[in-house]
Parts: C-alpha cells; sequence; structure tokens
C-alpha cells in the first residue's frame, strides 16, 4: 500500500516540496484563515512521506508565520495570508461548475472546489462500493450568517431552560438510568406512552410492540431501506424529495423511478402507470407539508395510494416528519391510517420540535416486518439510548408540551410569512404551502441554482439547491429550498436581502 | 396480499375457530401467565380474518376467565390456566434440539420453541434478505435469576448516584444541549478530549478529525462492515469470536474463514497460510481479553498481524472493548498502534465502565477510510446524541474517574475468582485470564452445550453456548462462555450451584 511516486516533487528536498504543496494550496484558498491543515500523519500518509518530512515543514511555515501551531490540536493558517485574497474566499475559489456537469453522483465538494492538484496520487478508498456523499449533510456543514438551507428549528425557539430543569426530575426518578441499556425495541414506558398517543390522536389501536424507537427518522429510512431494498430494486419516490432519504436509497442500490409532487399530490393514473411499468418494491413518500415543497397528499389519494399497494404488492413508507407543524387546520389522517393489510411502514418525527439533541422517532408497521427490523436494530446499535427517551417521554406527556407546539406553529408562521413578504419583491414563484419548515421556489427558468448557491454562499447566504433533491435526474434545476424554521424574522429580511443580491448579480452576468 | 386459506379452520364460526387456535397455543405454553396476547390487530393480519372477529373471540376467552385486559395495552393470560403446567414453562416447551442439528443460521427461537402450529399459513416476510437473528440479544431477552450471558457491568458497580448529580452540572454548562444535534463525527470537545487521552496512554497522535464517536460498539462494527464488506468478501475471524460481529458481518454477505484463538493468540503461520489461500479483505479482531476466551493476543504477535496486512493488503478491525478491563498489569499495546500505514479500524469502547446508558464508542482510522465512514455514519443516523456525549466527556476527565475504574477492577476479579472456585468443584477445564469479562470453559467431550442452556434456563440460569460464538462451522459445541461481570458474588455461587445441578441432570441422562 505504499506509494512513492510523487513525479512533480522529485526536484527539491522532500520538506521543502511538501512546504511548496501547502504553500500553493493555502494561497489558493483550499484553507483560509484559521483553518486547521491535516495533521503530520494525515498529510505523511497522502504523500507517501516520512512523519518528521511533514512536521519539518509545518514547523518552516509556523517559522515564516504563514501557519501557527495551537497546543495539541494541530496547525492552523495565519490570518494574514488571506488578506491577498480580496473576494470572498468561498466565491473566490469555487470551480466553474453548470448544472449541465451536475450528474447527481458528484459530492458538494466536487462541486464547490477546485480540482485536485494534478500529480498527487492518493490512495484509493478500498470501500465496499462507491459512496455517495451526503451533499445536505456537507453543505449544512458551511458555516453561513444566513441558514436557510437546514430544516432544523431554531433552537431559540425550543425550550431549552425548562427541559434542562426537566431533565434533574427525571434523573430522580431513575436513578440507575445511566447504567441500564434500553432494549433494542425502545424503552417499553416510552412505547407505551406513544400507543396512547397515536390511539387518542389518530384512532390507531397499537400494542407496544408494534412501534420501534429509532435514533431519529434518518436512522428509521436506513432501516426500513436496509431490510427491504437489496441492489436492483425499484423504489418509487416523489421529485423532488427528501435528500437526505435519495443518499440512503442510493447507496443501497436501488432503482429510482420519480413520480412529480404537485401542489394537490400526484397524478394516480401516472403513478398507477409508472408501478405497472417498474413493479416496484417500495414507494417512499413525505405526503404530509412534504420536504421540500411544502404540499400535502389530499386524503383521496391517500386512501387510492394505499388500494395501490395491495394490488401491485409494493410497500410504502410514509416519513411522517412534519406532521404536527400544521399553520391552519391539522392535515389529513397519515397513510398509514388507512392501511388494514401492514403494508405502510410508517416512521414519525417528535423530538426534532422539542429537543433534536434527544433524537427520537418510531415507526409503525406491521409484526412480521416489525420482527426483522428489530433484528436490524439490533445489528445496528443495539437500541437507542435510554437516557434521551426516558426525558423525551416525560417531556411529551406534559402539559407544557401541548402550549409549546401551539406558540412554536405561531412562530414558525411569521417566519414564513416573513419570507414570503421578501418573495414577493421578486418575480420567482412559489405555491404557499400550509405547515411544514420550507418553500418550494422557482427561479426563472435558465437561472442555475447551484449557481446562485455558490453566489449566495459568498454572501454568507446557504440554501438548498433544486439537484440535491432530485432522485433520479436532473429536473427543477431552477428551483430552490429555503428553510425558513432557522432563522429569526429579521435574520430572514437581511438573508432574502442578500440572497435577492446574489440572484441580481447572477442574472446581470447572463 | 390477502391469505384467506385456513384450511383446519373450516368447521365452526370463525371466531369460535380463533378462540380454539388461542386455547391450543395457551394451552400447550406457547403462552405463559400474564404472557400478552398479540394485538387483535397483529392475529387478525396473521390469521386473515377480521378484527372484529378477533376481537369477539378475546372477549368470549376474557368471559371464560382464560385471559384478562389491561387497560389499554393489550389482553393476558389468566394465571390459573398455566397451574395445569406442572414444569416450568420453558424446559416444557423446548423443542428437542440436539447439538447435531445447530446449523449456524437457526435462531434462538428455532432452538428452543415448539415448530409452528401446521396449517396456519403466516405472510411470509418480504425482506431484502434472509436476515439471521441476533441470537445474543434473543437470549439475553429471557430473564433469569442467574445471568450469566450478559457481558455486561452490573448496575450496582457503576457510579449511577453520581453520574445523575453530574448530569446536572453538564445542563449548568450547555443550556441549550437538548436543543442541539451534535455534527456527524462526534461532538468537537468530546473528540478533542479522547485525543489528548490516547496521547498520553497509548502515544497515539491523533486529531479529533482521526476520531469518530459511534453508537456503541455495535454501530462502530456495522459501519465498518458497511464500508468495507460486499457478499462474498472474504473475512477471518477469530474461533471463537464475540456473537454480535458474526451476525453483523454474515447479514453483509461476507465469506468467514476462522483461525483459533488459543491462550497465547494464533498461529501466525497458519494465519499466514490462510491468508494466501483466501485473500480476505479484513480480519476482525478482539486481541485483548479476547470475546469469549479471554485470552490476550501478544505483542509479538500483534507486531507481526499489521506486517501481514500490510503485506497482503487487507484491514484489521481491532475490537478493543475490554482494554481497561486488567486484573494485574496493563495488557499491551493495542494494535492500531503498530501500524504506520492506516490499515487498522480501532474500536474503542469506553461508556460500558462507566454509564452503559450512554452508548459512546470511538472508532480511530486513516483519513481516507474516515471520510467514507463519516458519509455512512450521516446515512446511518445523522450523528450520535450529543447529549450523551457531553454527559460522559465531563465524567470522563474527572479524578473520580480513576477511582471508579481501579475499584470495578477490583470488584470484577473478586467475582472472576468466586465464579473459579465455583468451577473448581467441577471436571470442566478453564484457562484463567488477566482481564475482561468472562470464563470460556470447555465442558467434558460429548456435552452439548446448547442441551445444558435449554436445561439451566429451566433453573433460570442462562449462559452463551459454544455455538453461538463459531463463526464459521461447528466447533466448540462443547464450550459454554460464562460473564461473571453482572451478577453479585453471591448470585454467582447460587447460580454456578444450579448450573452444576443442571449439568449433572444431563450427564445421568446420557
Amino acid at each position: 500500500m505504499k506509494n512513492k511516486h510523487h513525479d512533480f516533487l522529485t526536484k527539491q528536498p522532500l520538506s521543502q516540496q511538501v512546504t511548496d504543496f501547502l504553500l500553493i494550496r493555502i494561497d489558493r484558498g483550499d484553507y483560509t484563515a484559521h483553518d486547521k491543515l491535516p495533521s503530520v500523519r494525515t498529510l505523511a500518509q497522502q504523500l507517501g512521506v516520512h512523519r518528521l518530512t511533514v512536521f519539518k515543514s509545518y514547523q518552516q511555515l509556523v517559522h515564516n508565520g504563514k501557519i501557527y501551531a495551537k497546543d495539541r490540536s494541530g496547525y492552523y493558517v495565519m490570518p494574514c495570508i488571506q488578506e491577498e485574497l480580496k473576494d470572498s474566499n468561498l466565491l473566490h475559489n469555487l470551480a466553474s461548475v453548470s448544472d449541465k456537469s451536475y450528474d447527481g453522483t458528484r459530492s458538494i465538494q466536487q462541486l464547490l472546489s477546485p480540482p485536485i492538484l494534478a500529480g498527487i496520487n492518493f490512495k484509493p478508498p478500498v470501500v465496499s462500493s462507491p459512496l455517495r456523499t451526503n451533499m445536505l449533510s456537507e453543505l449544512q456543514a458551511h458555516h453561513v450568517d444566513y441558514q436557510f438551507s437546514k430544516a432544523l428549528i431554531d433552537p431559540a425557539l425550543l425550550p431549552n431552560a425548562y427541559m434542562s430543569e426537566y431533565v434533574k426530575k427525571v434523573f430522580d426518578l431513575y436513578p440507575k438510568l445511566l447504567g441500564t441499556y434500553s432494549t433494542v425495541q425502545g424503552d417499553e414506558e416510552l412505547r407505551v406512552t406513544l400507543a396512547e398517543y397515536f390511539k387518542k390522536r389518530h384512532q390507531f389501536f397499537l400494542l407496544p410492540e408494534d412501534i420501534l424507537i429509532t435514533s431519529g427518522a434518518q436512522q428509521a429510512i436506513d432501516l426500513i431501506a436496509r431490510l427491504m431494498i437489496k441492489p436492483g430494486d425499484t423504489i418509487i419516490m416523489e421529485r423532488p424529495t427528501y435528500s437526505g432519504a435519495i443518499d440512503i436509497f442510493r447507496q443501497q442500490g436501488a432503482h429510482i423511478i420519480s413520480i412529480p409532487m404537485l401542489p394537490d399530490g400526484y397524478d394516480m393514473d401516472e403513478l398507477e402507470s409508472i408501478i405497472r411499468n417498474y413493479k416496484p418494491r417500495m414507494m417512499y413518500v413525505t405526503p404530509t407539508f412534504h420536504n421540500p415543497t411544502g404540499y400535502v397528499l389530499p386524503a383521496s389519494k391517500r386512501k387510492r395510494l394505499v388500494e395501490l399497494a395491495e394490488e401491485y404488492h409494493f410497500l410504502i413508507t410514509e416519513d411522517d416528519t412534519t406532521y404536527d407543524m400544521y399553520f391552519e387546520e391539522e392535515p389529513p389522517l397519515p397513510i398509514y391510517g388507512y392501511d388494514t393489510e401492514g403494508v405502510v411502514m410508517y416512521i414519525r418525527s417528535f423530538s426534532k420540535y422539542i429537543a433534536p439533541g434527544l433524537r427520537i422517532a418510531a415507526v409503525l408497521c406491521s409484526p412480521w416486518l416489525m420482527k426483522d427490523l428489530l433484528t436490524l436494530k439490533s445489528l445496528a446499535d443495539g437500541g437507542s439510548p435510554l437516557l434521551g427517551q426516558k426525558i423525551f417521554m416525560h417531556y411529551f406527556t406534559s402539559s407544557r408540551m401541548q402550549t409549546h407546539m401551539e406558540k412554536l406553529r405561531i412562530a414558525l408562521s411569521l417566519r414564513k410569512e416573513a419570507m414570503e413578504r421578501c418573495l414577493a419583491k421578486t418575480n420567482w414563484e412559489w405555491t404557499p404551502p400550509k405547515g411544514g419548515l420550507d418553500l418550494w421556489v422557482q427561479l426563472p427558468e435558465g437561472v442555475s441554482s447551484v449557481e446562485l448557491l455558490r453566489r449566495s454562499l459568498a454572501l454568507s447566504v446557504s440554501f438548498v439547491p433544486g439537484p440535491f433533491c432530485e432522485p433520479d435526474a436532473v429536473h427543477h434545476s431552477s428551483s430552490i429550498r429555503l428553510s425558513y424554521c432557522y432563522t429569526s424574522e429579521r435574520q430572514i429580511e437581511e438573508g432574502m436581502q442578500r440572497l435577492i443580491d446574489a440572484y441580481d448579480s447572477l442574472i446581470h452576468t447572463i
């Protein structure tokens, strides 16, 4: 596994070559002010040189004032070197990428970064199958001042202080809580509580053993995909859809077919024709305040969807993470409620609106699927941590919970309206959703959402470009997802103005 | 997906047939006193009848005093009906299974339960691949008074009260803790802490980005298996080995080859010959207080193993969950410490000895593997819950931690000695380990460990039979794993006496 061929490095002493290699990357902006450089170990491995060589090179750069060392955590880029870069570093360094070159398999890094220096032979990864990077998660990791790419609730809207006090009571109730594992299926007391909740709320008659607790909806989707999908299996997804689910099903080797999600749901005849042609194993849907559009699948189509699943023998995975985020009236019954044959696997996420750090979701499904799902869950992590389940349960059943949810709905609808007021100044189009966390906005035809992202990141504004939400091909490249839940109304106004500025600058260059 | 053919049910009114079906199962002991019966929904689905039919049948059984309803959580078996069963239900109901019929793919339920009533056509699961039930987890779910099957620390030995107090301080420090997601890789502050710990303890020079936090070692193994193993890939495992890892690698479709783990490690020439013949993609090892034998791979063989991995281009997954459980001197440096080429993926579990409920483990690996591992982790759950990571970190760096570990080592060695005193009364054989949580005991040749389990479960004693730990074929069927960490010294004495009684009764029937 050694790799000592670095042709471009053969003229000078090795440590000088490494120094030059680092200087090029810093000057080019791969590493900007206060960025951490690779560890000595890492870089030595990447370049196939001795660690002492890298160490010597870092010492030289420290001596020259190009980088600085911070106690034990590594080496960082000195800010002064960055002042030479006039433009925002991200803007400056983004490679020229057009929507046309987007093929659905490139990572955000590939989209946004310059190509790697020719001549450097990195060790090839030896993974079992080509991995598709979780693009959304990479995008969200970019720090920006105006964060419209995260469909997460602003921590300022959460009952943090109250919850912190609450936790202490939970520990008084369960003094051995941290010494105990949860069962694989999840804490029984929590599952009893949720069974009662589902009965009261939706008239779902469940036993605690019909419920699996997972570490967030993400894990639920992943477990279901691992359970049901083998490479080459066909899955139908809405278009657009949740980026994280696309990543999971692709990783599992699914063959993805899509059906457009319209303001009143899909064309059911078109859907049936797709089903007949492709014989899917599963359909993945977010029918209530659909991610990313916010649309709602009407009750009649929910019922019909279940009939289709029964008739054509496929399963429905209903991902219901935003059910409780309605602004006006309650949404229709979940698709799961129409199911009498056990064709629906229902994912309901709860902690997102209370304490996202807890990562609590529930899966409801028929017993014969539950049995195998439990096996996978036991292999995957042996059961979610008990602590979070107990904390969640006690808050979930408190009267305070209801009040919190009502306040949260009002706060979110105000933010949505603030964002819509800004959008009203543009010629962009959107269908106002009646709940959820996002607006799905169509830019005028021909405008590249990826190019707009590049420009808006430079102005410290982030959003999700349409292609991230495309399950199978390049559609909606002129659409963008704007989440209004993570930023204050004032931030929304400021950030939207910047986004509009970025758009104007883009239009003027076209 | 409907299934209405129940030939044996065609003579009587449907609800009476369902009632009979239930009575047979209760009388046979499938359901014993206070056992919960299937939900109306579940049973209706299984039998392909209307829910109201099942409901009527349950009402009839309640009326006849055979079962009782408990508020909203379902129907339960009335104790009186069980008094007709003289023997312990588990003993009574265990099917006759010999080791010979054990083929490595049957679940504990299949091993221990009577065959399902002929004539009932359950719906077939529609999973993507045949799932192997996590046998160990099923066995451990059996409630017994003397629990020697769990390699978990007795909660009574954990600093629960102190931790509970500690948690409150953690919340004072991070008031928005529950409103925040961890990064995918794990809390940065915790990774900085661990990097410093590894440097101080083992002279591993790491950056925080070389460390991934997972929800327990189980998740770490699962992620690594998903990353590295595609169906048909060869993996070498020790024989015997950790049952949970066998399940994961089998589920991933690995072709497993084994090498015997001896008190002084493997025969390195035999290993090299296996490697040459089978060209493995990975070797999975628990070299320090090996699970289940407690043996330690000597330093010289650790070094040689890394050389072999480099020479023959395979990766080593080093699962180091019991490193800190030494009774005398510290064990040799982890294999990871000998690796300069990035061939070792190192899993270190921490929370097990402090607060198992937190589920904290760390993976160390080379940057090019870390990148893909992070992608998988982001797909799998988006990052482990932050709360547990912060609680763990603060305790881990406290002075109290060191004292706790020292006390724990003493307590465990006393329990080990208590168990060994009991074993000394038998003609069973074992090599006293110098650390870990288990004894690996050879019964006299020809004695079936599965048959012994069946008899000992009837006496409320549980342990792990040898075949559970067999990665590839039937070996060690006369060996058993006895964990001494979960029960008090007194319980060990009582439970071991019962185990010996079960053994005596088995010997007398042979």
